[in-house]
């Protein structure tokens, strides 16, 4: 084939996706939105349809040494619902693929299928096909999720506007240290096997790991409240890259600060431990899968009233230009890794 | 976990995929036909949604020393239309997740993608996400496709009818002959690496296996001569496994003709080398991806001016019995074997 080959790591996951984007060609009208937000957007005589796919693999996106193969079928289906209520819509089925080598039995398969049921049940969502093979080696989850939205409240990437104020929910940066704790946890397992795993008091960050919950409370409180998001992401590879998405999207600035991120004290007590800033996790930590969204500033005074969202900042006509202020008033550029799969993943994001 | 392991080769993925279907649990009326037909049918405000996926991996379902990466990703493409159409529906849109080994660079990915768009041009489908992930080894494909059905039109597994015609597209088997045919030349090619492969006069068998169609053409004319099948499914596994799909879930028997099964002289001749009956491929090889469908026998004259359409038998009320009669007026009972991916693929379905 060709004789010259690049790297993956070397173009990054961002790079790969706009690669493959440039060669797609869109031939029918109600493929209304393709590649390029968090689901697309078909629509159907009138009915908006969103679909959105995302693939997990062993040893990548997944260690079952800590990871029960319950959990990971939730996460699998969580992880695309998120996607569904980062349009503002309402997630109804899924697809799913699995993968899987020798060493996995029936009973594996039904471990998987129970954490997949449980989230389904939960989100009600309904099963409606999927494929069953084998690997020659390690699991592979392949979900692809479809939801329904209406079409006054979808909300993309692209909406946000200058003077819009920047929210996010829930806190951030808690399901990276969890990883963190149970990789340490693992490594001090390799050493002294009849030792017991220390997570006391950091139970929630383990949770954030391995079992995250796509924020359709959230999504139904806005909507409670009268608030359609101007804009909005949800934040699977860190709130700095997901912002600059916006941005980029959305052909604005951002500015957000540093003492408005909202970081939970599991996660500032690790930090300290591990003795970081726990700021770094909170904008380059992946898998929080909360939402980061653009409001009106008329839309103030209702969003205060809401729970577990914070405001982080504004959006600024500097396309582009995304800021983060420090409590000395100090602004630096943020930096996007994202979540790039291709390198250690481990290493890469802080 | 548990204590016992059932290995997956014991019930077969069609003992599996019932397992998993008793576990599954339908939440949303617009889930009108979920797990158990070629593809899942959704009802969004009266526009019919069809649903399909399909996983392919290295090693498994392909082989990289004579699988092109182009064709790779043509026939994943294609595998997935085929479900589609064989719900008599339009396929629309794709979504696309990779997964990959750091020994593929940016160029195999655009080499896949090469593939994967030439079939979306050729099928007029729009691809409209995806996700592109690393592997700890190999490559795999999953692709989930969307199509769009008339009411009317739709066709199941379920609706064949006593005395029906059962009716099959194109010829059967080839696809299977090319896969052993490039089998027989790897191994040679492993013991003589200067020996070119010997595919002269057996072009159309290895096209047949590389370069799957799925029976847009077929659906086409159908529905020019105004022919609606009772029921219809893609051969994928082999006619006599989906022979015992459609009549389980139509709840009839069939009966077809040994004579009768369209068999390319291409095969003929190879088996004639091998030494095999050619009706054993025709019936129990896969990847065909043709169309077997049942028709009225009112359809019978319309039909027979159809090209590339054999009609091979017809439907019994003998339920769950599915017969082939061979030329000295025997008959015997098929017996399934699917595409049972959990065991030696090479040698099992035959």
């Amino acid at each position: 084939m060709q004789k010259e080959f690049t790297d993956i790591s070397k173009i990054g996951e961002f790079g790969l996706i706009n690669k493959i984007s440039e060669t797609v060609k869109l031939y029918h009208l109600d493929s209304e939105k393709g590649i390029g937000d968090d689901a697309a957007i078909l629509n159907f005589n009138g009915s908006k349809i969103l679909v959105t796919t995302d693939m997990l693999t062993e040893g990548v996106h997944f260690d079952l040494t800590y990871m029960p193969l319950q959990h990971l079928g939730y996460k699998a289906v969580a992880i695309n619902l998120s996607d569904i209520y980062a349009m503002n819509g309402e997630p109804r089925q899924i697809t799913v693929s699995i993968g899987l080598s020798s060493r996995f039995s029936v009973e594996h398969i039904e471990e998987i299928y129970k954490g997949i049921n449980k989230a389904c049940e939960f989100y009600k969502v309904d099963i409606v096909g999927g494929d069953t093979v084998s690997s020659l080696s390690g699991l592979i989850i392949s979900i692809t999720a479809i939801g329904v939205a209406n079409e006054k409240e979808i909300t993309m990437r692209s909406g946000a506007q200058e003077n819009d104020l920047i929210c996010v929910s829930g806190d951030l940066g808690a399901a990276y240290l969890g990883l963190k704790l149970l990789a340490r946890e693992k490594a001090a397992f390799e050493v002294a096997p009849h030792q017991q795993p220390q997570f006391d008091g950091y139970e929630y960050l383990i949770e954030r790991q391995l079992k995250p919950e796509p924020r359709r409370d959230i999504c139904n409180k806005l909507r409670e409240a009268g608030i359609i998001p101007t804009s909005m992401i949800d934040i699977s590879d860190g709130l700095s890259s997901e912002l600059m998405h916006l941005a980029q999207n959305s052909e604005v600035g951002c500015r957000i600060y540093d003492e408005k991120l909202p970081i939970h004290q599991q996660s500032i007590r690790l930090c300290e431990e591990f003795n970081i800033d726990p700021s770094i996790p909170a904008l380059n930590g992946g898998e929080d899968y909360e939402l980061l969204f653009t409001i009106k500033q008329s839309d103030y005074e209702h969003i205060a009233k809401i729970e577990n969202v914070s405001v982080i900042g504004h959006i600024t006509s500097y396309k582009g230009l995304c800021e983060i202020v420090f409590r000395d008033g100090t602004a630096v550029p943020l930096t996007a890794h994202g979540w790039n799969a291709f390198v250690n993943d481990d290493e890469t994001d802080m």
